[in-house]
């Protein structure tokens, strides 16, 4: 008889941190879109940046878009739309794959499209998508996290097979509360404590309270590897970065506000099953089913 | 008849924007420590920060004192003691040169007062002192201000005659949280819209709520200079910088805490009169008299 047992438990009682059961770069015969060193250093540390990967003219398209769609966001009372705790600036969009035509075809740009086959070996699909508005003067801070963690527990991802995708829309500085990364601490998974309550989704976007790290485990993960890395650089960069890697950012009081689209690729042989916390599902424009 | 107008009207009904009325650098004869290449940077930048200033032994000490003085500090009610908005963690411990014999004769260290008298072109005495502990995971952000226009309106320190040096006591990264400055801001003042409320010291050491600088000021002063700069390096730096300069620091969700010692070096032609504000004088823990 096999047992089939989740190698990934977390939101229980104690911490725990186990090692990765997953590769970072599967085995793959999709492409060389990304050279050797490139995949070496991906599989290292657990995200890769690619300065200016998009062109100026690019670059300001994406930006361009990006503000029509905030615009016509402001007033919307929609559930894809998440605003910042104790005010009412946006903080994400989410979904915008899905319900916006420039994103949906943003998603399937054959570069992107290349990078995570060649990665994840296999083809993919989006499993989120968002627009990230950091203000400037008030931009708040995003605490530690694996977004693996929270994708099981929460939303049934079985396995280590994502990857998300950060692009650049604002130039990001140390100072305005760029995404800090902790390499190498993708190679271990770490169980946070705490039962997941009934719809958290509707908080933790805002802010987080369950799936948080402890304080000894983020040390001991800093001192793994090589402490903490702020990828910066210019309009139009690109970040890659594996699912289980921990990272957060600081806030942002310079004046320089800070945005980014995120879109996350997943391995169609990782599709989602039910939740491993036991909740309900999250809505789909948080995760697609 | 002699018309004695304040240059440096501060919370009002209106922001305005004035040149400096005050030399950075005054004309002096007190020796010259600092290089002309450094006298040039701190005039033209509004501050000066020279790596490893303090050898390993002289760190090492500072270091250990500064512990010691943290924790026999932990439980006492004095308050010369500020915590962290929120909870209890130490954030800042004032007046350390007037209680402490160690950081007394820190404070008259032969090298920091030389430097002090170079820049200011007098003799000097300390106007205020601080050890300042950010802590790792959860240190708060410390919003744009300028210490001057505080020191001027709160204390009564009637022009641009003073300095404070910040020894880094653990590394300054990028990341936790350091102090961040917009160069060549210290060339104008910016006065702050909002009528004080008395008492304010009581929380604003905690929170900032007035002697806020308006976004457009903060703007304009970061384009005026070149943008912001955050000065990091090891334990033993030392930071130098003007009491006019715009300054801030974004929060610290990484798990290395900073911490430093902070003197403010006052010209002895420069003492403290009544507060331009009109309010009473604070408490002289946080402005000597």
């Amino acid at each position: 008889m096999l047992i089939d047992t989740d190698p990934y438990v977390s939101r229980g009682e104690r911490v725990h941190v186990t090692e990765r059961q997953d590769p970072v770069i599967y085995p793959t015969d999709h492409g060389t879109f990304l050279n050797r060193e490139q995949i070496a250093f991906y599989d290292h540390h657990g995200f890769l940046f690619i300065p200016q990967f998009f062109s100026e003219q690019e670059t300001r398209q994406l930006l361009a878009e990006q503000q029509r769609l905030w615009e016509t966001s402001q007033s919307l009372d929609d559930p894809k739309i998440i605003r910042e705790p104790g005010d009412e600036t946006i903080r994400s969009i989410f979904a915008v794959h899905d319900h916006d035509p420039f994103f949906a075809e943003l998603a399937h740009d054959p570069r992107l499209e290349a990078m995570a086959r060649q990665i994840l070996g296999s083809d993919t699909y989006i499993h989120q998508s968002r627009i990230n508005f950091k203000a400037g003067f008030s931009g708040k801070d995003f605490y530690w996290h694996s977004d693996f963690e929270t994708w099981h527990v929460e939303d049934g991802m079985p396995r280590m097979r994502a990857l998300s995708m950060s692009i650049a829309l604002t130039e990001n500085y140390a100072f305005n509360g760029p995404v800090m990364v902790m390499p190498g601490s993708h190679r271990y998974f770490v169980s946070c404590v705490g039962q997941t309550p009934k719809n958290h989704y509707q908080t933790s976007l805002r802010q987080q309270r369950y799936g948080i790290p402890d304080h000894e485990s983020l040390r001991w993960l800093a001192e793994q590897g090589k402490g903490i890395e702020m990828p910066t650089g210019p309009q139009g960069s690109l970040l890659l970065f594996d699912c289980n890697i921990m990272h957060g950012s600081n806030s942002n009081i310079s004046p320089y506000p800070r945005s980014n689209i995120f879109l996350v690729f997943n391995s169609v042989h990782n599709r989602l099953a039910a939740p491993f916390g036991g909740t309900e599902p999250r809505p789909p424009y948080i995760a697609t089913r």
